[in-house]
């Protein structure tokens, strides 16, 4: 059986191998000539709210003490960080160290602990290349090599699951590299579960609110936090204290009927008193696929999209910045749109994008946010 | 140091809980009361070519001893087969064992040695669950529960990158279970690379030969290999001696420009001159994400596809039941249907399906196959 199991894992190195052709751009060397790393150190890092707190984190932890552990720990993930740059390196490469954590069942780590390179082309952010992570904590990759020497701008966003520790950016020795602003106006925080954190998205680019930025010019800021959106109080009052032109609250997958009915109002009553103008888009859950013959998973969905409809509808009455983007289409209707009948996965992503976006555009306009 | 590492692992443990909300019918527990498990023993699984050979091998590696060891060894993963039975469970469980290998960066572990059900409702294939893996070769996986008592049609996909070595499907233990015939008529293999083979597809039922079948009602059977469809001459040889009614060649995205000038035609004329009259629809490589910016995989890419439409257009003066679908649109035009720039993502699997679907219904009808 020893020999059985040791063949099976030559096997598996060979597969692996084998997964890969067509990428030896992605191969992980311990050392590259002619190369020059440019160390991210804080303030070049975009789509967070804040540039307090440690460099790759989400929020302040330290500034938000009552919020739950749980909520905290998920903020250190580095879903939705990017960096721009400009270069007019032939080739890009990351170093990066993330924590020992390893990814799920229903996530690839590409997208767990993996780097997501884009270049603007004629005015619109093209995929270039990604990270790949390896079995240790702290991986080299080449992102994209063999690229002609025009400069270029760079946006990489960093791993969707996992905390990021440690980052470098590898340009040609010779080329110019220059850490730019943010692409994107205004700042739209999108609080909500696992689906907004970007699970089940095949890399980190494509979580909703990053497909949403690049889509839109604006800056969709992720605020989301696997199965731990629940409206807390005390998770309001740190969204209520970020600067923002309009937030987005897409939770409702993680609250229960009765957290919906005895949350919604405080939670965006409390953002509201400090933010009394801005628009709030909330968003009903998409349908859960596992319910299509789970009839328990299709009630229990259908009773809390019912409960925050409701909540939703008597703030409404007297506030006029207050909209909802209902359930309907959010997944399609073939079914097929789900990793695990819960997580979109790129389809998934792509039927949500295709409702959310100009619904949330159509808004933003009346605000002059677009 | 190792204070902190513990406690990432514990935070690592939690979230897996966390990320896995919703889903608590996938748990694993070690034993269930009230259910009966019918193994699958041989005959009742479909998507192959043969039963002779292993009962989850999609080939019999025996029979064709000629063929590169890295192919035969690849055609033991249980990709495109498929369980079929008739159940009024009110739960349908799995437990299955695989390999020792665990999956690459870029497939989710579902997709690589998960379980992916779908029931038949108002005559259309509806997806139903997934069987998650764990830690361990073996697991035990609630797919589906709280359903009604109607009499329903089950289809169920094997892992796609693992080889299965043994499977039973629970049902409540007071239920009718009865395998049935394959649902998909007629035998179209699709030969190709880790695309078909279905790299990276979310989970098992998403790799595009099977959402072929259950939108066209035809049997498309998975002959994708990672990385190694090569059109060797001995695999020209095995895939001759197949049964069946046509066939899908999508390779290039294996073979060197070389290889495609010098095997294309020995490969097909080999097949059909066992096959006189069935299509036979080559498909070129849809174009390489990772070629955006870096020429030389543009370049080759380019290369491959124009040696491949030469040799095909070459054939087609004398065989006229050879056809090809061109690269064009095959990934849309926002360049977001990949996971890392070579494998499609779900988006870029119902891009290629958009496009080839109704070119193979259209050939296919002229045959007398739909």
């Amino acid at each position: 059986m020893r020999i059985k199991r040791a063949i099976l894992v030559l096997c598996s190195v060979l597969f692996q191998t084998l997964l890969c052709w067509g990428q030896s751009s992605s191969s992980n060397p311990s050392s590259q000539p002619g190369l020059h790393y440019k160390e991210v150190t804080g303030n070049e890092i975009q789509g967070r709210t804040t540039h307090a707190g440690a460099a790759f984190h989400r929020i302040d932890t330290a500034q938000f003490a009552d919020i739950p552990a749980n909520v905290k720990q998920l903020y250190t993930h580095s879903a939705g960080l990017y960096v721009t740059f400009s270069t007019n390196s032939t080739q890009i490469r990351a170093k990066w160290c993330t924590s020992p954590a390893k990814t799920y069942n229903n996530l690839a780590a590409i997208a767990f602990e993996g780097m997501d390179l884009y270049i603007k082309r004629e005015g619109k952010w093209v995929y270039a290349g990604v990270g790949r992570p390896g079995s240790q904590d702290c991986t080299e990759s080449t992102l994209v090599a063999e690229m002609d020497t025009e400069q270029k701008e760079c946006l990489l966003y960093l791993p969707l699951y996992d905390s990021t520790d440690k980052l470098e950016i590898g340009v040609d020795s010779t080329a110019d590299f220059e850490f730019s602003a943010s692409p994107f106006n205004h700042r739209i925080p999108v609080y909500g579960t696992s689906i907004v954190h970007g699970a089940s998205a095949s890399r980190p680019g494509l979580a909703y609110p990053a497909r949403l930025s690049r889509m839109s010019g604006l800056d969709f800021i992720n605020l989301g936090i696997s199965g731990s959106a629940k409206m807390e109080p005390q998770v309001a009052d740190m969204i209520a204290e970020m600067q923002m032109d309009a937030l987005i609250i897409d939770c409702v997958p993680n609250c229960s009927p009765d957290n919906i009915t005895e949350r919604t109002a405080g939670f965006i009553q409390k953002i509201r008193s400090e933010h009394p103008d801005i628009p709030i888009i909330a968003i009903e859950g998409a349908f859960f696929e596992s319910g299509n013959f789970n009839r328990k998973i299709a009630e229990d969905m259908h009773l809390r999209n019912e409960r925050f409809r409701e909540e939703i509808a008597k703030l409404q009455k007297s506030d006029p910045h207050l909209f909802l983007i209902g359930a309907e289409g959010l997944m399609g209707d073939d079914h097929e749109g789900t990793i695990d009948g819960t997580h979109p996965n790129d389809l998934g992503f792509d039927r949500m994008i295709q409702k959310i976006l100009p619904a949330t555009k159509n808004i933003l306009k009346g605000y002059n946010l677009l």
